[in-house]
């Protein structure tokens, strides 16, 4: 996808969500990144550390929870009036670099979204082995958000 | 289930997660009900109102997130120390009485996984119709459970 095109497609979903305000954006994908933080640390407790004993179904359901609120279109809840920037290091620690880089952004965020949905099989098979490389994965792929667009 | 059973059962759960600060509890599960909240409110306008032009994938991503949070164990996330009456109104709108009746808390409990269910499979075919009256559905349990447990 060119620059051109990734700006275009961005500002076409922020467009269709020109009703939503920032500070509902915000909030909004603030609760969708602390419930799969959530989700997150029952799968390390069990199939990472081994501090919870592993009980499939547990897993398996944390596993898609965080994978259908990675696939349910949290973009919308981005736009350039939601940054650091423009809101204050209280608000938000997105930096303003995100829509600056659509590209960049959207490549981060369509890995995320790949890496989530196969945590979410491998955990629907319960093989452990695969499911912490999976969460590898998807840790990785936070990180890797969270080192380019969002502030210290 | 009798009361005995039930009070048990939660006290089992609650055990289980007695590593989770009261504060970290309400945290999660304010973030689950949000995030739902807003998968809620597109459903709401591309099906019920047709205030947006309905889009069948969005529908059933929005109605997935709904599904998998609702499945996601957020009974871990309610215990006797996260009521009003201990936290304040301005952290918790939760009541007390939720942990006296334990039977009732299920049910509401588990009425409401069973609607979102059904919406999540609803909303996988495009009917329209059915999504609608499935939409309904959750809303009635959303309704029920702040009737009886959530403060004014």
């Amino acid at each position: 996808m060119t620059g051109a095109l990734g700006a275009a497609m961005l500002l076409a979903s922020v467009t269709s969500q020109a009703q939503m305000k920032p500070e509902d954006q915000v909030h909004y994908r603030q609760a969708g990144y602390s419930f799969m933080s959530w989700n997150m640390g029952k799968i390390k407790a069990q199939v990472v550390e081994g501090s919870v004993p592993y009980n499939k179904e547990q897993v398996a359901n944390a596993a898609n929870a965080i994978a259908a609120i990675a696939n349910s279109g949290m973009g919308a809840l981005y736009s350039p009036e939601t940054t650091q920037e423009k809101m204050g290091k209280e608000n938000t620690d997105l930096k303003a670099s995100f829509f600056e880089n659509p590209d960049e952004a959207r490549k981060v965020g369509s890995t995320f979204v790949a890496a989530a949905n196969q945590l979410a099989s491998e955990a629907a098979t319960g093989d452990q082995a695969r499911i912490k490389a999976a969460f590898g994965e998807v840790g990785k792929a936070c990180k890797s958000c969270h080192e380019k667009f969002r502030a210290e």
